[in-house]
């Protein structure tokens, strides 16, 4: 049974409850991050935190977050739960106003925050050395994928379509452009050259991205941050991910087109060693 | 304090709670309906029974919804709560699996199912003589508005951008032409043919809507379904919006633009009427 924190409290997972009135619960009114563990440590813990006052600071929520509080109960969660490998998830929603309503309550409401370990094996991983396969899903999501909202019902129908169709996940498509995946940034690789689509409203601003694109300069290669088509990536000599708990994982498949040798690539497989390097050491 | 209905059993209000791993909480995984109540009587019930069947069926929710039972809950909670006038909340959502995961859980996992009421005046309003105003907003939401889930962050955004500028609610725009509101279907008049945008995957198949264009269709009114632009109903004679608890309301202001004489117009009013007159014939 893990242990689970709710609202300043530490509490048996199966206790941990929420009103139906919370806003979280009516009107996915709330905000989240995962934060992924390795050998106990928090991974790009400061880069998490910042996106989340950013995500509040869109949608109008005035939560006070404590960069120095945030990590106590982030490392309190870890040693209660004999976390190794994993992730922390963590969600803030604009609380329970008492009733249902689309305008938000006053200020003063409570927001709720809730926070639970995930035990899951993050480094060695079988798709490390075998890779993903994807198919291409419309993406039909709202137009604030930069504001990680817990609005998650798209991609999660859109992962199942995957899974229908034999894949393990879903290159989102808008436009005849890739956006990203489901949970992650996608990156395609051609002559040498890394293209991953640039920063907008349009895709999540993965802390995982700009940690592997820093690597990619270190590296001195090549990258180009614009849309790339369906097309483009057919043709790709390799493609990759990135997320908080997949580090870069290497695609081999799209839509039923092998990529490159139909095997993970060597830049990605570089930029996820340079990766969990840098990010190891860096870890709190 | 209001008693509610949580799986099964009628409970106080307070005690009525969700897990923090219920897909309604976590992935905004869940569909939900509003029943008026009139004089202790519901309204279009059959037609909301319907449409949730349907948002179950979209996103492949395997749950059993019993007319009869259904109805039974919803006679109980009015009772129980004594609502003369108000409505009926009801949400249904993908259910516990005790962790958080993109894939849906195995089908034998239980839906939630939540139905609360709320108390509110709705024949005989301030607004039905004032009329609203709305500003325009950018629709941002996802590509299914058909499917009623609670993923109502951007109304809810909405609804309070218009507040913000002094208005009441909010029409969305999309390509230059209105969607729907918040929270309710759109509609203006112009040379006494009305005009409302045609049913697809971008607006809410409203049950008040089908009901207002078969009123529409009694009274050998003129009515057009195609999307109309923001210029269009800058200069319409007459603006007005359907929904469950509002029925038809007055639309009096547009972006600061006047509609018509800037007072409830006649057709908006004798449909508000007819509706009225038939859908409380109807009532069970």
């Amino acid at each position: 049974m893990r242990t689970v924190y709710l609202n300043g409290d530490y509490i048996p997972e199966d206790q941990a409850t929420v009103s139906i009135f919370d806003r979280g619960f009516l009107f996915a009114d709330g905000v989240y991050e995962v934060t992924t563990v390795v050998d106990g440590k928090l991974i790009g813990f400061d880069g998490h935190c910042e996106r989340l006052k950013r995500s509040l600071k869109e949608l109008g929520m005035k939560v006070e977050i404590d960069r120095d509080e945030m990590l106590e109960i982030h490392r309190e969660l870890v040693k209660r739960n004999n976390i190794d490998q994993g992730m922390i998830y963590l969600q803030v929603t604009r609380g329970n106003p008492g009733d249902r309503d689309f305008a938000f309550p006053p200020e003063a409401t409570k927001p709720t925050m809730v926070l639970f370990t995930q035990e899951k094996k993050v480094v060695g991983t079988a798709v490390e050395t075998q890779g993903l396969k994807v198919v291409s899903v419309d993406d039909l999501r709202w137009g604030r994928r930069d504001i990680k909202t817990v609005q998650l019902l798209y991609p999660s129908l859109a992962k199942m379509e995957a899974k229908a169709k034999g894949a393990d996940d879903a290159w989102l498509v808008q436009d005849g452009f890739v956006t990203e995946g489901t949970s992650n940034n996608a990156y395609i690789v051609k002559d040498g050259k890394i293209i991953t689509r640039d920063l907008s409203h349009d895709i999540l601003h993965g802390i995982t991205r700009k940690s592997v694109l820093a690597c990619a300069k270190l590296l001195q290669m090549d990258v180009e941050e614009r849309p790339f088509t369906l097309e483009e990536a057919y043709a790709a000599d390799e493609a990759f991910s990135t997320s908080a708990s997949g580090f870069t994982n290497p695609i081999v498949e799209i839509d039923n087109n092998m990529i490159g040798s139909g095997k993970p690539g060597p830049i990605g497989d570089r930029l996820r060693a340079l990766y969990l390097e840098e990010n190891l050491k860096a870890a709190v």
